[in-house]
């Protein structure tokens, strides 16, 4: 008895679990609806086509129809939309969209995998035709077709997610004069704010208008232009505006046929991957996911996520029991020259949620020093105060940082600490790492922390300390000192430190600072040991603390 | 009452003991032994100094006497060489290189880190000024003032390790003319015998000649060259000749001192990298460790270990216990375009130990194959057979080869298996990896293997079967057919096959495969479910079977 299985959604998820279905199960019926005209294309690659870096068109198409049925034996039906679900007849209704035609076609069992779409706020003047949003093809061609017709010279784009800011470098490879509108004070949600105002800094120095913390209120066309009027009452003229304030999973189907969504709002699914009907099975975008860190309900939408839980729904329905544990939230995008990455929790979900966390920063290099094109990177990971579990990780660079997250992001799979870090024994040559790789130095760093050879401060601590009872030590040269300090601080050059100890006051407390933080930590360790008490070394140094005041 | 401690040795191993000592214990008396001229030197820099990459000499020094005593107020005796070791005394005699005047200096604890010297075999003609070695700094001054001085135009590096590759590869960069000769049938002991020919493949497009299953018998000079003659009975002519056969620990001190040597050679330690005697430790090229993945003893001399095992002594002589577990041999070196990269056991180790095992091979691009620059690598995973474990892996390639080897070489340390391999949630954006990474790929299609939804077959048993009773089929294009295939097979293109079934024969064995594997497992999947029994699919398909072959 072979089973008829119909998938809702051609892309990513929906792809992906057809050509394991079919592997799994040679004489199942398989029938794929896609509303849209393609099918498996690479979504993530669309930033990239309309900045060019991607020259031809035809390479977004992963598989095609004609090929994708070849190979897998599927019946794809493109430009069909599916608008009922009918679980108690195991029945849908289709319209194809080429012809306005309904039909109703029968399951054994169902898979959706609608995705998501992005969010259209309700603001006056949304409906505009120099308004985008970017999902699919039809949304990128759009695009590329008003670049090439309207040759338009100033955009705005409202959101700094992934999506906005590779829209913000694509538009700027393109020769636009580009301006970012962000509601948050900080660009890339999954990191936290000294992480991101590396990004900040960045895109400033590429040229790129930030407008933090401020919100749209209205758009406004007049002439040849549009006004997109900000919360705060500034006004930017743009010939071309990108909508990218996130998306929102697309549940209309699901919720119309009574099938129970999670508390984020997504598709509730269970580990298998299985809706609240029996039949039914729901994946990618348009699920609700078990935070992997925290066990709590989250909606991340990821292709990584969604291709791996098309192999699960595909396993589950072929008798083969998979479970899909939860998502962590690894991502990397590429801004400009810098990469920026993260895994796991970030410092402002584990307050939300009342997680206790430690943080350490430290800045590595990509790989040997005294090879040509070392690069530093700030890393960061959060771990647990008990024992030192890692909680996430994020790194800002160039060379080397996506290498870094998912070595961080596989120890964090594994439940692993920051002593575990310590021992990674990771593969070195002066072209790739350094001896004590960066995610060693990391692990080291936070076991420091830990097992009380240092006690550290953050940037964000440093301007509220009460100066009457504080010593700031520069611990750096005279000519790092001279270039920019702290105020306030006094400078003692680490050589000098063990001859000059008579210059710190025994009764304040001492804060030590250096560039990055290895030198704060060696003069961490020596006034320790020399009889002062109350030492807290900057994490992340001078360096950071910097990024985040200009 | 604070301790004196003396280390012997002032570069990987010696060096970062010192500075965590130092740091854990700022009333130590440190001394620092090194009976060079230079102490903390780039060793796996020399080659990349040489060739020209790493343009200034300084570079090389990471740190110097003075700006490491200064630091961390150790005493630091450069050209002092520890001749003797009085382990009941607690004293070691020293002898000053400058002035040769000795002085014995007493201890409380001994650390022993004195490295590996090149092993240079007494063949006849070896003392000569044409051959080198490599290990120093004077070492490299000497290779690199004959290149300026004699412009050599012939060089033949004999041994095909990491370091005589990098030599192959950096006097080949200063317009040599480079001959290999290797004692082995491949380069690159880590890794087998298919990962190694790719390397060979590349090295003679790049006009390097190597001289494989070949020795060398005796050096003759004449006039201004010197012939290599190798046991094959063939007279390579060079002016300029590497030795880089291997290393052999630096034991001659601790046996004299009757410390004991392991079953390899090198210095015993047990966990706490402690000796036989209670006040000595040793590290280091020097040791004996025990091997991750067996348990074995083995002599891995690698830098990361070096550097990781002097926190640990440090450690452990401050009365933080701390113990090494290890080391599973992670390794990658640069080879002209390509990277290669291994961590854990290989094939010939794992037979030699009689350890069961399973191996898979695939191949995955860099990144996604739509975004420019991508490119693949071969990716070789072992594992056990009954529970799936990774015991080792290589990848050969060119970009991202490095990250992927440290992720597996992260989980292999954690002891996780190849289905956790395709749990992973790896960083995924289009310039950095594939929605399903490399090592999930890996991952994938080795749990295929365990879970018999594929059995496969390797490229070395297919010249060994028995021609009447298998049915070899290419399930490529018939282009891809047309450039060459394995004799006497069938071509049925995949996308064929379901209307062509019925030219397959019931009777025989099937061995399908096309390029690298992927469309060979979903035709296995095909014909599996159609009936047919005994199938099984070339891992690493057409590709690497014909990079043995080459
Ligand atoms: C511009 C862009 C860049 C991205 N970059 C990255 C990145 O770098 N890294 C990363 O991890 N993720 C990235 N993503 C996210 C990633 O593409 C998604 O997580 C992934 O595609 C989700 O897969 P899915 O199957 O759930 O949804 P989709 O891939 O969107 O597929 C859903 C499909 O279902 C169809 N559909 C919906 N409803 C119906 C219906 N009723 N009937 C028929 N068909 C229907 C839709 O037309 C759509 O084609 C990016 C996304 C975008 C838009
Ligand atoms: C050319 C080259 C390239 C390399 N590339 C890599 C690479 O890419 N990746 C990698 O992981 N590893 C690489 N290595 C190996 C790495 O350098 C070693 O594993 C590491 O240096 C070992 O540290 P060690 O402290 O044991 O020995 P060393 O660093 O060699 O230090 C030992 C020191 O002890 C001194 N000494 C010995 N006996 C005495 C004595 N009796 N008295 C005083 N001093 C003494 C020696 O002079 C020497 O300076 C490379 C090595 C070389 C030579
Ligand atoms: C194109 C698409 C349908 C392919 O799905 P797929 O066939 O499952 O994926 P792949 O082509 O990567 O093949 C993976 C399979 O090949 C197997 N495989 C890979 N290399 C192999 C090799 N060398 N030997 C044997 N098997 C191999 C894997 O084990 C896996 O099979 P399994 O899942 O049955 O274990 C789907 O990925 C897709 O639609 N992608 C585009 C949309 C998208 O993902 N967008 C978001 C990112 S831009
Ligand atoms: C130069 C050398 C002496 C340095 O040793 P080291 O001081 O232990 O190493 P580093 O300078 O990398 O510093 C590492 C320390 O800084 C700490 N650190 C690093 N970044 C930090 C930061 N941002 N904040 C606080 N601490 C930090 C680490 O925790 C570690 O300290 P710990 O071991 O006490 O935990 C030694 O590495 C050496 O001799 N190298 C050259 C020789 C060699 O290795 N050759 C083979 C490879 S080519």
């Amino acid at each position: 008895m072979s089973n008829k299985i119909l998938i809702i959604g051609g892309v990513a998820g929906g792809a992906s679990t057809a050509a394991r279905l079919r592997r799994m199960d040679e004489d199942a019926e398989i029938i794929m609806f896609e509303r849209g005209e393609y099918i498996s294309f690479a979504n993530c690659g669309l930033p990239y086509y309309i900045g060019g870096t991607i020259e031809e068109r035809d390479k977004l198409l992963v598989q095609t129809p004609d090929k994708m049925g070849a190979r897998f034996n599927i019946d794809i039906k493109v430009k069909n939309e599916v608008i009922d679900i009918n679980p108690s007849e195991q029945e849908i209704k289709v319209k194809d969209l080429s012809n306005d035609e309904e039909y109703v076609e029968d399951y054994d069992y169902l898979v959706l995998s609608p995705g998501a779409e992005p969010i259209k706020p309700s603001i006056p003047g949304i409906e505009n035709e120099r308004i985008f949003t970017l999902r699919n093809i039809p949304d990128t061609d759009a695009i590329k077709k008003y670049l090439d017709d309207k040759n338009p010279e100033k955009a705005v784009v409202i959101g700094g997610g992934f999506i906005g800011l590779e829209m913000v470098e694509n538009l700027h490879d393109q020769g636009l004069d580009v301006s970012l509108v962000e509601a948050a004070d900080q660009v890339m949600g999954p990191i936290d704010y000294e992480m991101a105002s590396i990004l900040h800094n960045h895109m400033r120095q590429k040229e790129v208008k930030l407008y933090l913390e401020d919100g749209v209120k209205a758009f406004e066309d007049n002439d040849n232009m549009t006004d997109v009027i900000l919360e705060s009452g500034k006004e930017l003229e743009a010939d071309m505006i990108i909508m990218a304030i996130g998306v929102k999973p697309s549940v209309e189907l699901a919720k119309k046929a009574g099938l129970e969504l999670g508390e984020t709002g997504a598709i509730l699914v269970d580990e298998y991957m299985k809706t609240s009907e029996e039949n039914i099975y729901a994946l990618g975008d348009a699920v609700e996911v078990k935070d992997y860190v925290t066990g709590n309900k989250t909606h991340i939408p990821l292709a990584g996520p969604a291709n791996k839980q098309g192999r699960i729904v595909a396993n589950n329905l072929t008798g083969r029991k998979d479970k899909f544990t939860g998502t962590q939230g690894s991502s990397v995008a590429k801004i400009f020259d810098l990469t920026v990455a993260s895994t796991g929790k970030n410092e402002k979900s584990l307050e939300q949620e009342g997680i206790d966390y430690e943080v350490s920063f430290t800045m590595s290099k990509s790989h040997a020093g005294y090879y040509p094109g070392a690069i530093p990177m700030t890393v960061k990971i959060l771990f647990k105060p008990e024992d030192g579990e890692v909680l996430g990780a994020q790194i800002v660079g160039r060379d080397g940082v996506d290498k870094r997250i998912d070595v961080l992001a596989t120890a964090l799979r594994f439940k692993k600490t920051v002593f575990d870090l310590q021992e990674l024994e990771l593969a070195y040559a002066p072209p790739y790492s350094s001896a004590k790789d960066p995610v060693n130095m990391a692990g080291f760093t936070a076991g420091n922390i830990l097992n009380g050879e240092m006690d550290i401060i953050h940037w964000s601590e440093i301007d509220e300390l009460d100066e009457n009872n504080t010593f700031l030590l520069d611990i750096r040269t005279e000519v790092e000192n001279d270039l920019g300090a702290i105020d306030g601080s006094t400078n003692i050059p680490l050589n000098d430190l063990r001859d000059r100890l008579n210059e710190i006051p025994k009764d304040k407390e001492i804060i030590v600072y250096c560039q990055v933080g290895l030198r704060g930590y060696i003069a961490t360790r020596i006034l320790l040991q020399n009889g002062f008490k109350d030492i807290r070394n900057l994490s992340g140094g001078y360096r950071l603390y910097k990024q985040v005041q200009k």
